[in-house]
């Protein structure tokens, strides 16, 4: 079928009725008519229906190796780095869709499973391995855009470096079976964005833990498969009108913890299992950094001009550009969009071709933007909040908007260069993007996306290649090495 | 009549029914029986009975000068450092009383009129200026208990340094007419905190801006005034439930702008009008940053005491205690916590007798510990976020926990030290003081209490004496002076 | 000539003979013989014969449009893309030489004469305006490979923004007078780096500032001309051991007050006077910024790998490497550092003709490392200090480790992977260039580079094109621009 | 004989003849003649001689409880509140006179060695522990005034945490025998500050490390004992201007290894020897701390004063006080100023008395200063170079301004309300305290002085009691403890 367009896409999710739990209650209506994922669904669906808008169609689909037919670009194993740019470009048109503030737009997972299938070699000839399996899914799903969650991380009980779980039952997820038709999965695993949202789950390990080997697979199945739950947070919407919470109301994705309660998942759908070592190399090995962290920076690039734009509205609106502190703080944040930019431009530029033969963009550059943006991030947000003083907070309804007390709202709440109207939702768009609870969610969201950001900066030190520098200085002593 | 109850503030409170818009409509019902204001009035209600508890009442109240009743410290004009120490005992049984959270509780108000009474002086023999009403007042409110809330601040049209209001009706409040009755004000002001939620309104005007005349005035009506309305900003309460929404649903005190709609003030209620002069020196010669600053670091510190409380269950509930980051930040907040422990303590034992015979607490270090919190508060929230990871996103609902998937729900999300209830709240009541709208306003809120932080630094450095150190360093140098 | 080799360049600058004032005395002997600028002006003379080095000659000269001859690839107005690469490698290569510590290798100032030539047509029909000068001079610094410097900020007298100077006798280098010959200049500019110890002195003023008319001059004439007196700073050489003094034995450049004591400036050496209007423009308008801030940037990049090379042959040395936070400080370095290559690589990648056909490197992400530099090297310098502790001041001598001692010394200063001859070189060059009086020097020489830098974030902020992003906020919240 | 003045320190020092090595030689000449030391043996001459001073004598001395003859007043152990209080303001004296730069004041190794005294008791009965020897050194110390100087580092080889020692040869200093007269001691200790020029050295172990026994002692022997070596690092004296190095001309108190070359220490010098748990314990369980960082912060405090004067005068003398931002940088130094006043206040209002009925400052307020001091001073210090820009790198020397060219320098260099002469002075001290070698190993010096700033932000937050504001949080939040 190739690439879909949105009502497909809310159709299938629609049909296929997953057990998903808020508040304390199994959801039972159709999802896309549900209030808590009504305005998401349309948000979402409206990116899969750019995939069919003449303008940008062919900058958003390829045409099928295997069919022919038009199917995501998202897909797309790259060879070059003009198919990197090609990718790059797709990116952007749907991060702009949503001003980088949807998350988890379906290239991001896209990208992570094709990353997956262009290292399947690596799981070649080891055990309990399947490279068919994962060949086969990412066919499966580039042909009939299957859209994906994914979940990596064990529940958060004991943070501890030395922690060795000893309860009775399962709580990370483990296998606790196998038999003619697949492995048993009980436990639970954290944090699916969007989990039940999609036609079907990523479940994988990610390296650097300590990984029992009954912890250690990967698989997919889809969202409705017997005896998978999903429970669901508190929902951050804050209401239907685009008016009072113009973020919220469209992009609430939801996070959900994904409880396997004995699931079976068929062998067919199994990419390894049981096999520690797979587990803390695959995603090492293979181009999941490189494709994922590709895809995030180009969507935070776009998210910060939106932060960018909102910023100088607000110095615009209450007129406050001759202020030095302003300008400083304003300087701050072009200087962290500047700075991505050239990362991610320099990426591309600085790719290289891996073992079988896709090109990968240098990772340095991506590394180095990951530590960087869950720094400038909440920085920027507090920017926002600082130049606006209490304007951010005093913040009336549409209703009040549309009331008798309008007139002294108009009077009373104007700004300097915009109507009270235009200048409460320029406030209420910074509000929620920096102070809603959606809002500070995705700062923590950003903040944490690629994980800790003192074992992310770890990581960078101990796999950045020092020596040459070392050399230099070396030589410029004239030390010598060999007499310790 | 002396020190009320918690019932008799409602019950006034109740009688009053002044002119309150929330969500464009005007509040016809009860207010303590609003769904809005419900919990934050039980809140204050119980400050109020805490002034009868056996336990501290002694410690809550002084008889009045005039009847012998008991009535509120808050209330007493300190003349000596004893009087200072007992007003700051007060204050931290009602800062405690909601762990510092609610940012006006009665004291704060109380406070700052007391401090105008005692400098009611200065205004005599000036033009249009009346001291006998303002002592009258004050005394007034202290033997009924009167509940205030006070506004000084212009509505935020343009902040830049130069701008000229030039619409043709008024924005910011204005003398606008005056017959034998009192003086007619038109116009709004800015941001009245638990506004129409107080028996009175306290309006004045802080120094160090340009005024016009007709801006210069200070004075105190009921808030059911003719004319007076009060527009509320959109509510930042979670739901009434404890569990989900710890903080919101208790002390969500509401914002407001306040529209004078030709109000008539009595003569008797008008403390100055017309008088650019007095209304930019008064704050400033009056005792008003003293007292006010004392009684806001008393509750910042009880404040301060409640995160790191929250923090370190934190670290403790998933174990993180041994990580040599997650020891820094605590300490950070130690630090901070000790640092205005000390500053408070400095300003009571340098406190000096003022002209008219009051004691003041030493100004250097309230303005000191008015520099710092602004910038520790948030960075405090900032590190409660660090140190919860994705805990503190994944929140499920009360209802969750007493529904079928609450097993679920209690073996996954257990944590080290803690049960998933425990550990649910500890994260619930984490998010809703750092990450809520609750929350987040509450960080603007500390971050903006005494204005804009760089006005504020600004003043430091120029209020404080600076010439013994310039000296000590001349004469090391034995600089020439007279040369040049 | 062409391209000349390090004796002539100490030959030449040995017979200029110009004034120069050190430490109260006037400098009689050989320049390149005296104690405090030998080691300089060896490694400078080290730079030139790298243009006659058959390893890179190729890479540092091309041939002149006028003889042919090979002439310095500095002077290459460029044209293309890889015209702008070519200057970048042979300024890479100067800036190895001396790892990016000499401040003003030749490159520099040669940058800046070509900037302005090529920009001569700007200047052409202006009133006291002689762009044909400019052309001649470029000229005949190409092909004699003339040493420059400059010097263009006033005394520091006032710096308060209304300061208009007032005293009797110039302060302010300004145009006294004017006859045949050409115009007089009397009074003095600021910090000329290797004032004295160039060919020639290029004189301009840098826009942005209030100018006088007579204020408003460029010009270059000799170093020795009649009435010029270069007054030097103290000198920060520590001394001439290489050993003790790694880096000030070698580079220390020497800063001077430029004094014009009724100096004559001929005709044919004014490229413009009496016009304050094109001060305030010619370097806003050419390519100055463009073509400084390109080499500015190629050297502030090897300095960095030169820091990180320093930091990590330490965190080696005393076997640090497994502490979080020493890794999080390396890692900040890390990220400086490529945050710089992506900027310096983003500029030259979309670099645009300009209206005179010459190809800048675009000027956002220069203007963006600008910013960015002045704050992190500081902070390089900081992280340095803060992993070695104690032993970047436990720091004997040479001579010690000659003496009788050094037994001893060889002993307990050894680092747990080097001797302690080793260790106490690797610490000493850390200390040079971090807490020496020549190392303190370099940090307050990046720190203001381009100058103030909060001047430099507010010309940023001013000068950035927000409009798109404005924009793009606008249309999400469907603003009414016009309703205002 | 009682408190000495500066004659008898200095003649006392003279006599001794310790084995110096400075530069690879071994000093002969007398240390108060030597070029390297005479500034500085002035200096700590002048502090004895105001014991003398009749202004302040007995502000600096108490009647020795042996003879009535005056001793120093930092021997005096406290018992009360007011004891400490008087030790507080002797200590005032001598560090206003040296304005906090010489760090190592007699009063400093007095009060360690008083700290000890303290708790001799808690040697009694121990193995290897001779309480009698500190006690009767203690003694001996108080009645003839006798200068130390400490050392308690290990030679920072490797400075991992997992390093063992497996030289051939000792290089921590260890015990490597005992016969009849004493232990015997060989391998060397890092950086006695003030080493070889004082009477007597301290040796002694700090806890928290790991201890092989034979590294677990505490002596006291003089500086010219036997087989005792003083390794100086090399010097940070400019020279012997006090114009051009005002501070280092006077202040320079060098730091030295001090290695045992099979030192024989006499039994009645042994406080404890071969314990290590002694030697982990007893300076957590005396006042070590306590009195130290009185003393420390008391000092620190005098410093702060100093810098906060140098940043005024510069901003005055070339006239920025209208920058916000340079406003907001001095508020800075005011709010870590007064920060550190408030904190040593408290630390001596909430004294408590030991076991052993001394009384101890609060050491909580006195490790927080501990922690803000070493990222304040290094902040300050770099406060003063932002706003000096170029004035503190433009520095002409006393010889300048008394040749020829003072007539220039006289006009170029004046400041808006300051001659050219002082201008200079004023920037020569700035640069002195934070740009020379000699104020770098000052910044490092403060830095470090209580070890590495991430240890003792660790130990803080361990050692703080946190539980009271747990179960604050605990009760509101009503936790189950018991239901885990």
């Amino acid at each position: 079928m190739g690439a879909i367009n949105g009502k497909e896409f809310i159709d299938r999710i629609n049909k296929l009725k997953p057990e998903i739990w808020l508040n304390g209650e199994k959801i039972d209506e159709l999802i896309s008519e549900h209030h808590a994922f009504k305005g998401f669904m349309q948000s979402k669906a409206s990116l899969y229906d750019l995939q069919h808008d003449d303008k940008v169609k062919d900058e958003m689909t390829f045409p099928s190796p295997l069919t022919g037919d038009a199917v995501g670009l998202s897909y797309l194993q790259p060879k070059t780095i003009e198919d990197l740019r090609k990718k790059r470009k797709m990116m952007e048109h749907w991060a702009k869709a949503t001003n980088g503030i949807m998350g988890r737009t379906p290239d991001y997972l896209n990208s992570v499973l094709m990353s997956f299938a262009c290292c399947a070699n690596y799981l070649e000839g080891k055990e309990n391995c399947f490279p068919n399996n994962l060949r086969s899914f990412f066919e499966y799903a580039r042909e009939n855009d299957i859209s994906l969650t994914h979940t990596f991380i064990s529940p958060q009980v004991n943070r501890s470096q030395i922690y060795i779980e000893n309860s009775k039952e399962p709580i990370a997820a483990k296998v606790v079976g196998e038999n003619e038709q697949g492995i048993i999965i009980k436990g639970a695993r954290l944090l699916a964005t969007q989990g039940g949202l999609t036609d079907e789950v990523l479940v994988f390990s990610v390296g650097r833990f300590l990984f029992n080997e009954d912890e250690a697979f990967a698989f997919a199945i889809p969202s409705n498969t017997q005896g998978l739950k999903f429970i669901f947070r508190d929902t951050f919407l804050g209401g239907e009108s685009n008016f009072d919470h113009p973020l919220s109301s469209r992009y609430e994705e939801m996070d959900s913890v994904v409880v396997f309660d004995n699931v079976l998942v068929p062998w067919d759908r199994v990419f390894y299992y049981n096999n520690a070592e797979v587990a803390e190399e695959f995603t090492q090995q293979s181009a999941f950094h490189h494709y994922a962290k590709h895809q995030v920076l180009t969507r935070q690039i776009v998210k910060t001009e939106f932060l960018l734009g909102i910023a100088e509205l607000i110095v615009d609106t209450i007129n406050i550009s001759e202020f030095q502190h302003v300008q400083e703080k304003l300087s701050e944040m072009i200087i962290g969009l500047e700075t991505m930019k050239a990362l991610l431009e320099k990426a591309e530029n600085d790719a290289t071709l891996d073992e079988w033969g896709f090109i990968r963009p240098n990772i340095i550059p991506l590394k180095v933007a990951s530590n960087v943006f869950p720094k400038i991030y909440p920085r920027f947000t507090e920017i926002i909040q600082l130049i606006s003083a209490s304007g951010i907070i005093t913040l009336p309804t549409e209703k009040a908007f549309t009331s008798e007390i309008s007139r002294d709202l108009s009077l009373y709440l104007q700004g300097a260069n915009r109507s009270a109207l235009d200048r409460v939702k320029i406030f209420r768009l910074a509000w929620d993007l920096t102070m809603s609870s959606f809002g500070t969610r995705q700062t923590q969201y950003e903040r944490y996306f690629f994980g800790d950001p003192i074992r992310i900066a770890s990581d960078l030190y101990k796999s950045y290649p020092k020596e040459k520098y070392v050399n230099t200085v070396s030589q410029f002593l004239i030390l010598n090495i060999e007499d310790k």
